[in-house]
């Protein structure tokens, strides 16, 4: 059955179910932020065939992918998630099926943190895009900002870096996966597919002072999310390449520049990259465990470096060019 | 200058210079609600050569269009605007001169409000797609929402109906103008391009008891808005054909029956459609002066019905069919 066989109006009702039915079927939806809470906004689009593609990612994979990276913008900043709207383009051609697991994966993501979809529009077009909006709530001063880093801060990031581009790696090109066992495969496989978005980090510590803490998430990569920090603070680092938690299955099976490219500008892990104090970050990252650790520290100079105590990689200095920019880079 | 030439960070840099500098630069924006306000937000995606084209909408236009098509949802739902997301995919080799001229119409129309662009997300696609979320507040008990008409109350509509479908039909076929004066022309080719979201309405009486009122907007038509209504609250409507506001150029210019199309099909008037009890409605009628009118009655009998004294049209039973849809009429 195609969506267009069916119509918006039937598409709409199949996507409704989806909702609460107390927040839908008006021109808006209504939400309450509670007392003393600012309200936090986010929005990402993602394109077929550009962010996604039938060969790597199932529609529900899509529509997780499209939340967690919404959520991961909301953890970055400190807050917690009250739902998402959903702007959807299509074309008519599209199978009801494929919208409906689409759905289905959005949900499915949602739901771990009570969040729910609170309204959205239904388009036609000539490419599925997903637009999604996300909000969540924070108090005012628990908001965490890329441009307070200070010379001194460490620098701590949360989980594993260059896992989520192995995993699309061995979706593109299964054969590269030859020499690995199929557990380690799969894991990378499923950071690629079902991230998640790091709501778990900084409510872990009530009585934590955020406001020595600034931070972003690492969606467009490690290396862009240093130096968005740095360039907003106007302050430089370096990152100790060691001090970098990878995937362990990458030291029989990359070259340590294939594992520098994954790590530094792999992107799409979703961490978080949070700079404080140390003697904060050391206790943060005690309660972590192995989800942080401290990999660097905020200079005056205003140049990002990774130096490598091994000399397994050539010490260099990192620049925003080497990201992902949209519109330059057509893959 | 092509988008592609400048890259996603460049064209950023130009359109940051559009949004308030406090609120930009971090993974997600951050706006304070009143205290005792809930938040109301709606979505619309607006897709080239399906929402807009070339030959009828200049890049200013969109950008107010898509603007003011979110600020009408937020009108019907009573609530005030606070600002809006973003969501932008172009190809690259659109200008950079046209995607500024898009967000110059898109300030312009949330400038009257004192609300702006508050974030928002930038990728390539193959066709131009703007998705808009906007974010307004309003008081709990002040919400207007569909589900809440009942038998007896009298149905408003603002300003005029049909106006923005024959201002499209003017830039298409310019030709169908010949025989109207050039100040009706514009005045109807205006409110194509440059629709004004009612949020002039509701504010006007503080007294009122919001509660007794239902509405939505006529954004996809008058009878769509009137068959919605009736549908939410289980009820139906007669409307009296000749008490329904149109263009004074219509009379002379367009048969009975193009008269109806644009009026009850055209769409994209952006008036309210409001139903409450008729002692209350007559207020609000004289208050509002010539920008608004009781245009029929909320009925029992579930079909909503166009009754015309003078026989100028067949009486008929609306159906939402008849109404856009996308993905069935692939004009």
């Amino acid at each position: 059955m195609k969506v267009r066989g069916i119509g918006e109006q039937g598409l709409l009702k199949i996507l409704q179910r989806f909702c609460p039915s107390d927040v839908i079927g008006d021109d808006a939806a209504v939400l309450i932020t509670e007392p003393e809470q600012s309200l936090v906004v986010t929005t990402d689009v993602l394109v077929d065939n550009v962010h996604f593609s039938e060969i790597t990612t199932s529609p529900e994979d899509v529509g997780w992918r499209a939340v967690a990276a919404n959520l991961s913008d909301l953890a970055a900043m400190g807050a917690s998630p009250l739902g998402i709207t959903v702007g959807l383009a299509l074309p008519g051609d599209i199978e009801v099926d494929w919208v409906e697991r689409l759905y289905c994966g959005m949900t499915e993501c949602l739901q771990q943190y009570n969040a729910s979809i609170v309204g959205g529009d239904l388009v036609r077009a000539p490419v599925i895009t997903v637009s999604i909006t996300a909000f969540g709530q924070a108090h005012p001063q628990n908001i965490i900002r890329r441009n307070t880093a200070r010379v001194g801060d460490a620098i701590i990031v949360t989980g594993v870096h260059g896992a989520s581009r192995a995993g699309l790696e061995l979706l593109l090109y299964p054969e590269i996966g030859e020499n690995i066992n199929e557990a380690d495969k799969q894991t990378l496989i499923k950071a690629h597919q079902r991230p998640q978005p790091r709501l778990d980090i900084l409510p872990i510590r009530k009585d934590i002072n955020f406001s020595q803490i600034s931070g972003m998430d690492s969606s467009d990569g490690l290396a862009d999310a240093v130096l968005q920090i740095c360039r907003a603070s106007n302050v430089g680092a370096v990152l100790e390449w060691q001090k970098i938690p990878v995937p362990k299955v990458f030291k029989n099976w990359l070259t340590p520049i294939q594992t520098l490219e994954y790590v530094l500008y792999g992107g799409e892990d979703f961490e978080l990259v949070l700079c404080l104090p140390y003697l904060e970050a050391e206790i943060l990252v005690q309660e972590f465990g192995r989800n942080a650790a401290i990999i660097g520290t905020i200079t005056s100079n205003l140049n990002v470096v990774v130096h490598d105590d091994k000399k397994e990689i050539p010490d260099q200095v990192l620049t925003l060019d080497r990201g992902f920019q949209h519109f330059i880079v057509e893959t």
